[in-house]
């Protein structure tokens, strides 16, 4: 796919639009009709550079993550998961999660939207985890045998969808930072 | 509301048939004139008894409640976490977390919905959950000031929810049982 024939500022124009559509109308209700009326562009382009729907959709989220954990490195796990609460924009976090309570419905009906969903965002989102995850056990932090590693992001994501449903309250951040420490840490025993 | 007037059978029978609708075309799609057609009965009849359709959504999830908390009580919180997860119904808990999912998402735009979910669903289930978690404190297993006790809810629905989105794989007892040992149980120092 010829994506290079867009420019950066246009793809980001065009992923906010994908984003807005779905918080309006949810992934069943988008169709690349209305994206390419929103955004100005042929549905031609679209397919092209894109492939389908899942993808796009996939992509426009990898694109508005909030926090680039790559680009965390405190020298200690707290450190490193605060840094990431911290960086976090909680009015992001509130329609993120909004949003992925939306997609966490569609993919129950889309299958090929939860594999895009799983590869291109989902994936690598965990190799960033991950990576944070490696080097609190080459420090010493965290057992390499801890069964907690391949839990975290099930316990993250969790407390991210399930807040409103449990407490009546959206995301923020201190409810973020006692998650942390309260659950993930401990269960990792640090 | 005169809910006597409708045998526990007639009750069973209108509750399933609300799941079933909820499953086949989601909160939004669900009214209350699908309902009166699906059981044979009169939309008089439903408001009486019911008074609303978030009311009557809640009413039939409890209804559906897939263990009964309060009959669990083994001497051990490992042991009831345990057995919590060994009388689970899996296929109960994958269609249950399709539904919770697609809920989930509904009451973003249904501040109604999430007040009945919550009033007639999760604070039941929290007490529950609670009264297995004092008489762990009782027996000196959990700190009482343990910060994670008021964080299981969202660590046990989170894995619910999530697990289709990060692993690809629908909710199993093995999965359950790796979870409560490794992150919830940790987390509450057991």
């Amino acid at each position: 796919m010829a994506r290079s024939r867009l420019t950066p500022e246009r793809e980001s124009e065009l992923y906010e639009a994908v984003l807005d559509l779905l918080r309006e109308v949810g992934y069943d209700g988008l169709t690349m009709d209305a994206v390419a009326t929103r955004t100005h562009s042929s549905k031609a382009t679209l397919y092209r550079q894109w492939g389908s729907k899942p993808e796009l959709v996939a992509r426009a989220l990898r694109h508005n993550k909030p926090v680039r954990l790559d680009e965390i490195d405190t020298g200690s796990l707290r450190g490193d998961f605060h840094e990431m609460v911290s960086r976090a924009d909680v009015d992001q976090l509130e329609r993120d999660s909004a949003l992925m309570r939306g997609l966490a419905h569609a993919i129950h009906d889309n299958p090929d939207l939860l594999q895009a969903l799983r590869e291109l965002l989902i994936e690598p989102e965990m190799t960033g985890l991950d990576e944070i995850l490696r080097r609190a056990v080459a420090r010493g932090e965290v057992a390499q045998d801890n069964p907690a590693l391949k839990l975290v992001p099930h316990m993250m994501t969790g407390a991210l969808i399930v807040r409103p449903l449990v407490d009546g309250r959206p995301v923020d951040q201190a409810f973020l930072t006692t998650y942390v420490d309260a659950v993930v840490l401990r269960a990792l025993g640090v």
